[in-house]
C-alpha cells in the first residue's frame, strides 16, 4: 500500500454540511448551484485543482533537486480553462490527440510543454502537434517513428521524442486500465527486446532526437511497489542503452497512475510521501547503475481533479419493487457518467438536502437513459425522504466524467461550473438540443 | 430460437466483394468512400432502412389484420434525416427525451405518432414534449403520471398515455440490455400488484386518457418463447383489468428486442415469419379469454438499422508481441464504437481493401483512444499483410454506434454518410475539433 494520509470525516477535505444539514462543496450550498445552474451539473473545485498541482510540483522538485516536471493528463478532463489553470500553475500536460492539442492551444498554454501521447497518432494528428509547436511526441511504435521522421524532414526540423515503452509490470487493477504488461496495445516491450530495437531505430533516425523513454503502468494503482518496480526496470533498460549505444536519456516519464478515494473504504493517498519514497528508492537504484538520475516527469490526471469534481442531479422518482429493491432514477446518468456502465466503478452519493437526516434506505441510483446498465451505483444508503426533486451529489467526478461524456439518447451533456473561494463561473457552457443537432444535415 | 432466414455467405445482403478484392456495401466500393469522406466514417445504406420498415410494415398490417403500428426507436440512431425517412416510410417513432423530440421535429416528423418512452421524465421534458404535439406518453410510474396530469391541467387538455408495465420475463440477454424482468428500473410490476395499482391511479386522473399498456422484455433477443410469453402475460393483465375496472385498451405495445446477425454465428431473424407467429399466437390467447386484440405495436430499432450500417477505419499500426498477441490499431476506438466496452459485443471486421487475401493473421483489433479496453473486438481473422494505411470495416454499426458516440479524448464523432442506390450524401457531418470545444469559455 501507499502512504496514505489520515482518513477525514468525509472523504475529501472539500466536502461538508451545513447547520441545516445542506452538503457543501468548497464551502458553497450545493442545493443553491443546483437552483442557479440546473442539474444536471458538473460542479468544479478550482482550489482544490491548484492546492493538487502545488502538491506534486512542490514534493517532485524537492525530492528530484529540480530534475522533475509534472504533466498534467488532460484526458481525465479536458476543455479550456484546465489549459488556463496548468498554465498558472507551471504545469506541463499530456495531451492525446488533435482535439486535446486545440483545446490547450486555445488557451494559451506553452505548447513546448505538451507531450504528445496516443497509441495511434494519424498523419493528419502528427502534422497538426508539428504546426502547434508540440515539444514532445511520446512515439508508440515503428510506424509512428516513421511518420514522425517524414514529417519533420519534410519541415526540415527535428522532432524531440520519448518512446512509450511497456516495463512488464501487472498493477492489478481493472484490466480495462492496465497499461504497463507486456500484452498491451501500447508501447514496445522490454522483455521481448522489441524496446531495445525501438531504441537503436529511434537513434538512427536524422529528424528525431530521442529525448528519453516513457512508461504507464495503468490507473487507480494503490500499490507503492508498482511505481518502485517500474522504476527499476527502466533504470535499468536506461543503463542497458548506456551500454550497447552510449545513449544517455534526458527524461524518464513515469506516467501516471495514483489512486483516488472514491469512497470510503479507499485510502486517500499521500502524494508528496510517495513521491519521496519513489525519489530515494529511485536514487539508491541510480547509484547501483552507476548512472545519473534524468529528469524525472510524472503525469497525474485523475489524482489533480477526480475529487475537485462533484454532480448534481434531481431524483425523478423512487421506485420501491416488495421483494427486490428501491430504485432511485436522476435526470442524468450514463451520458455524463459511463464509469459504471464501463467498469463498475464505485462512487459514494447523498441526497445534497438531507445530509442530516438518517441514510435507512438502501437503494439503485439509475440513469435516466432506456437501458438497463444505466446505473450510477447500487447499494446507495439514502435517506428515506427522498423523492422526486431532491437534488442527488454523486461525489469525486472531476476525471473521466465530462471528457467521457456522450450524448446517448440525445441527452445534452452538462455544463461545467467552477467554484473558486466561494465564487462561481461557468466553465463549460450547457449543451442545448441546438448543439446536440447542429451537425444533422 | 425465433424463426430464421437461410445463412447467407456474407452476414448482410447488403454486403459484397468486387473482383479486385475490394468490399462493397449496398454495391459501393468502401475504399472510394474512405477516399472521399475520410475515416473513421460511418456509412448507412438507406434502402436497407426503407426495406427493413416496409418488412415490419407489411407483415404486422397483414398479420393483425391492419390492427398493428409499427414504431422505430430512434434511440438506436438519433439524427434529422433518420426522421424524415421513418415520416416517409409511415413509420410511428419512439422518442425517449427533450433532445430526440427536438431532432423529430426539426425533420418535420408528425409528431402524434410519436411515442415519449424514458424511466425518468422531467417536468421540463413532459412541458417540451406537449409543446411539441407528442402523441403518446409511456408513464413509467406514479410520479410521471403525476407530471403529466399536471402539466396537462395547466394546459386544460388531456394527454394519451401508455402505461409501461414489467411482465416478469428474463430473455436471458446480457443484463444491461434486459429490461422486462420484475427487478427493472423500469415501469411497475405485474406480479407485485403494483401495475393494477398504476392502472387504476391512471383512470382516474381526468387530464390522462389511457390509451393502452407498454412493455418492452429486452435487446438483440433470438429466443421467439420471449414474445409469446410476455403476450400471454400482457393480454392476461388486460382481461384482468377489464374484469376489474371494465377498462379495455386502444393498444398494446410489445416493445423492441428482435436480435440481430453480427457474427456468422449468429442467424439471421426471419422478421415477417415471427410477426405472423406473434400475431397467430396473440388471436388464439384473445380468442381463450374472449377479447378482441388491441392495436398491437412493435418498436424496432436495432433491427431497423443495424445492418444498414458499417463503419470505415484507417489502420495505424500492426504490432506483433511475440509470444503475446497482435494489436492492429485503427483511427477511431471506443470514442464512435463503445459496445465492445460497454458490453464485450462480437463484431466481423474486414481489411476492405484485401477481401481476397487469406485471413491468416488472428488479432486485437484495438482503437486510439488512452485506455486498454478501448478495443473494437479480439480474436478478428485479417490479412496478413495489413499494414498502416490499410482501410478496416467493421460490419453491423448502424445501432447504438453514432448515438453513443463520445468525444472521450477530444476525438471529434464521424460523419454519417448515407448510401442510396448508388450514390451518397452526408446525413451528419464531421465534427471539427472546433465543434468539440465549441462550449468551453
Amino acid at each position: 500500500m501507499l502512504d496514505v494520509l489520515e482518513k477525514q470525516e468525509m472523504i475529501c477535505s472539500n466536502l461538508s454540511v451545513s447547520p441545516e444539514g445542506h452538503l457543501l462543496f468548497a464551502g458553497v450550498d450545493t442545493l443553491e448551484l443546483a437552483e442557479k445552474y440546473g442539474t444536471p451539473l458538473y460542479l468544479m473545485d478550482e482550489q482544490r485543482i491548484r492546492e493538487r498541482c502545488r502538491t506534486y510540483l512542490t514534493a517532485a522538485a524537492d525530492a528530484f533537486h529540480g530534475k522533475a516536471k509534472i504533466l498534467y493528463a488532460s484526458k481525465a478532463a479536458s476543455f479550456k480553462r484546465i489549459y488556463e489553470i496548468m498554465k498558472e500553475e507551471g504545469m506541463g500536460t499530456d495531451v492525446v490527440s488533435g482535439g486535446e492539442i486545440y483545446t490547450a492551444v486555445k488557451a494559451g498554454f506553452p505548447m513546448q510543454n505538451a507531450f504528445f501521447h496516443s497509441n495511434n497518432k494519424t498523419d493528419a494528428d502528427i502534422a497538426y502537434a508539428m504546426d502547434n509547436g508540440v515539444g514532445y511526441f511520446v512515439a508508440d511504435n515503428i510506424e509512428e517513428l516513421d511518420a514522425v521522421e517524414a514529417e519533420a524532414a519534410r519541415r526540415g526540423t527535428v522532432q524531440q521524442v520519448l518512446l512509450r515503452l511497456t516495463p512488464g509490470i501487472d498493477p492489478h487493477t481493472y484490466a480495462a486500465v492496465a497499461t504497463g504488461k507486456v500484452d498491451s496495445k501500447f508501447g514496445q516491450a522490454i522483455e521481448t527486446g522489441q524496446a531495445d530495437g525501438f531504441t537503436r531505430y529511434a537513434l538512427s533516425l536524422p529528424h528525431v532526437k530521442l529525448a528519453g523513454f516513457h512508461c504507464h503502468v495503468g490507473s487507480q494503482v494503490f500499490d507503492s511497489d508498482v511505481y518502485l518496480r517500474a522504476s527499476d526496470v527502466m533504470l535499468s533498460f536506461i543503463a542497458d542503452m548506456r551500454q550497447k549505444y552510449g545513449y544517455v536519456p534526458e527524461l524518464l516519464d513515469l506516467g501516471g497512475g495514483y489512486g483516488v478515494r472514491y469512497i470510503a473504504a479507499q485510502p486517500t493517498i499521500d502524494i508528496a510521501a510517495n513521491i519521496r519514497s519513489v525519489a530515494a528508492h529511485m536514487e539508491r537504484k541510480a547509484a547501483a547503475l552507476d548512472m545519473e538520475l534524468p529528469t524525472v516527469c510524472f503525469e497525474p490526471g485523475r489524482s489533480i481533479v477526480a475529487d475537485a469534481g462533484l454532480t448534481l442531479y434531481t431524483a425523478g422518482t423512487v421506485k420501491r419493487i416488495p421483494g427486490f429493491k428501491t430504485y432511485v432514477s436522476v435526470d442524468g446518468g450514463m451520458t455524463d457518467n459511463a464509469r459504471y456502465a464501463l467498469y463498475g466503478s464505485p462512487y459514494t452519493l447523498y441526497n445534497a438536502g438531507k445530509m442530516n437526516e438518517p441514510a435507512d434506505m438502501i437503494c439503485s441510483v439509475v440513469g435516466r437513459c432506456c437501458e438497463s446498465g444505466d446505473i450510477i451505483q447500487e447499494n446507495v444508503p439514502m435517506p428515506s425522504c427522498t423523492g422526486r426533486g431532491s437534488i442527488i451529489a454523486c461525489l469525486t467526478t472531476g476525471a473521466y466524467h465530462y471528457s467521457m461524456a456522450s450524448n446517448y439518447n440525445r441527452i445534452p451533456r452538462p455544463p461545467i461550473v467552477m467554484v473558486n473561494d466561494g465564487d462561481t463561473y461557468l466553465a463549460v457552457k450547457r449543451e442545448t438540443f441546438a448543439d446536440v443537432a447542429s451537425l444533422d444535415v
